[in-house]
């Protein structure tokens, strides 16, 4: 049995895990990928392509992750003959906004707030993301006095949330129906161009990811985390019981 | 035997080491976290209960750590049947700035100098600390000249600090009377609100501790503040010997 | 047979792979790192000794580092008749910023450009760096108009570098001849005094580092930063055929 996936960060996660579960593992890369995948253990069979979609036929397990979308797009991946790990309709909840606050809403999990362009108060913050896998980059905080201008140069529709600062973590989960368990695996926070500003403010920077740093959680947090954790597990399996989908099993985390 | 100690961010350390080192382990949890502590390999038996004193009739080892001053009160806890590693009298050191100062003048470790209010500054920036285990909630840096009004808000005694800007690490260490040896066991810096103003500073944030971070620290540091955990002990069996008690042996962190 | 080096960070590192590996290991420290040393499972033997030149009479395995110019100087390490694991030809290409720079420029790796003082525009930003294993200590960011200034002060000769705003990365890498294989080892973060504005800028602090903390770099940056390992070594290995030195065996750190 081999484990089959595309090369992108979550790949990593799950070759890892593959590897040291005594699977067999094949990695779809492009090319300019093929020097660094080849150099580690990550990987039994490197699969070097420019056209990513050779995986829609893949004989192995695949276990697709949110670059899937944004490579093969949703139809073909629905569509797809090979064996998929999990809910392949899962994937779709990765790539808007709108889903992903509905998901965050059922479960009852606090989320950051949407603001509408006619509530703006020109003193306020605000933090103006751009839909869709881009690592980051294109995020940017800005006073709404400010934000009409900084709005107008935008080719892709963005969305305008209060600000609220602090430190930002990313909770990870492993659902398994098998044991009938959530466990919480870890906390990430993420390293982005922007923290270059620790040091002395200069001005202000991208929030590009650069990479992430495991983070030991207050203990105080982890309880109130995991319940989130379970509600969002609670309120999707109700969701695929009504639908009769298969139940979620697989790794989610939950961020902001 | 059992091993059994109170929910707490030492427990996870206790709990894991525990269990690593083959024992069988008990957390007293109250039962907001039960579903959490349920999820992990960290303990063999979970007493959920609001009231904490009912580990002061366990039957296993139990090893204390700074909540349970906060949870039990420090008579309590030196008039428990239970049997409990360690010192038990270490841990009032834990609870007051001034106990926490006396050990570390005693030993010679140089530390925060403390600013009685006629000697504040209007320029100068102040570091303000509340006492207790509050997980740096209530802490913050001011001005001299913002002090009177800042202060008078307050309900509970604040210390004034001289403030010293750069980074702050926390240093563990295990003493082992056994081996004749202490140990340096790593070294922590805490992730806390107010990193959230790394990527471009908005306003002061609150010094609420959400995590903490490994760091490798830098070598030339490394016997230097190992230095000063030798003389921590040192003082402390000095003045433990002068008292008849029982020499330490347990792990310890000396932090700002 | 047994592995032998001269404490400092490298060392810490140096001496935990020789154990693991199953080495003995013999390390030369001054008399303030002893007790921190001996407390360690990281030495066999400790040279305790305020002179470093024992170890170029030592009898087993030298393994040479940064701080052996600083400690012995490059003619004694070429003239050693001790055995050196690696070129020790290599050494003195971090000596000096010229050679790093000619070193990246070969390898066509980019680096940050170095400013001439009749390049300075009085608006910009500037970093400005002293040469040597000083831990950097002594940088500083400075705009133009202040350089003067700040130049004036200072008693060894500095290097101008245009500021670039952002994450600052330290990349490992191992290449074996044996295996035919460069590897990517981890990715560092420098935590420095300076990050202590982090929380609320308060004034430009030292950049001082106090220790590392490890980064899971994003996976699109990892085949760039793999490339620009491949080009180093193979530029290295040019260089050292044509003068029909030794292959490069040996961890390596590209970094700012």
């Amino acid at each position: 049995m081999i484990i089959s996936t595309i090369a992108s960060h979550s790949s990593l996660q799950i070759l890892l895990g593959a590897k040291d579960e005594g699977f067999r593992t094949r990695l779809y890369v492009k090319p300019e990928r093929r020097a660094f995948y080849a150099s580690t253990r990550l990987t039994d069979e490197l699969v070097v392509t420019e056209d990513m979609s050779a995986i829609l036929k893949d004989d192995g397990i695949v276990i697709p992750h949110g670059s899937f979308v944004a490579y093969l797009g949703l139809e073909r991946i629905e569509k797809a003959k090979a064996r998929f790990f999990g809910n392949k309709r899962f994937l779709k909840w990765e790539t808007t906004f709108e889903l992903q606050d509905k998901a965050l809403d059922e479960a009852g999990i606090p989320r950051v707030r949407v603001i509408e362009p006619d509530e703006v108060e020109p003193e306020k913050l605000y933090f103006v993301r751009i839909e869709g896998p881009r690592g980051g980059s294109g995020h940017f905080i800005a006073k709404g006095s400010e934000l009409e201008e900084r709005l107008a140069g935008l080719s892709e529709p963005p969305r305008i949330e209060e600000f609220i600062p602090g430190v930002y973590l990313y909770v990870h989960f492993f659902h398994s129906p098998i044991l009938g368990r959530l466990e919480l695996l870890g906390v990430d926070e993420r390293v982005v161009i922007a923290d270059g500003n620790a040091r002395w403010p200069v001005k202000p920077l991208p929030y590009t990811i650069a990479g992430n740093v495991g983070v030991a959680l207050r203990e105080s947090l982890l309880p109130r985390l995991y319940d989130y954790g379970l509600a969002f597990v609670g309120s999707y399996e109700k969701a695929r019981t009504a639908r009769n989908h298969r139940p979620l099993r697989s790794p989610l985390c939950l961020r902001r």
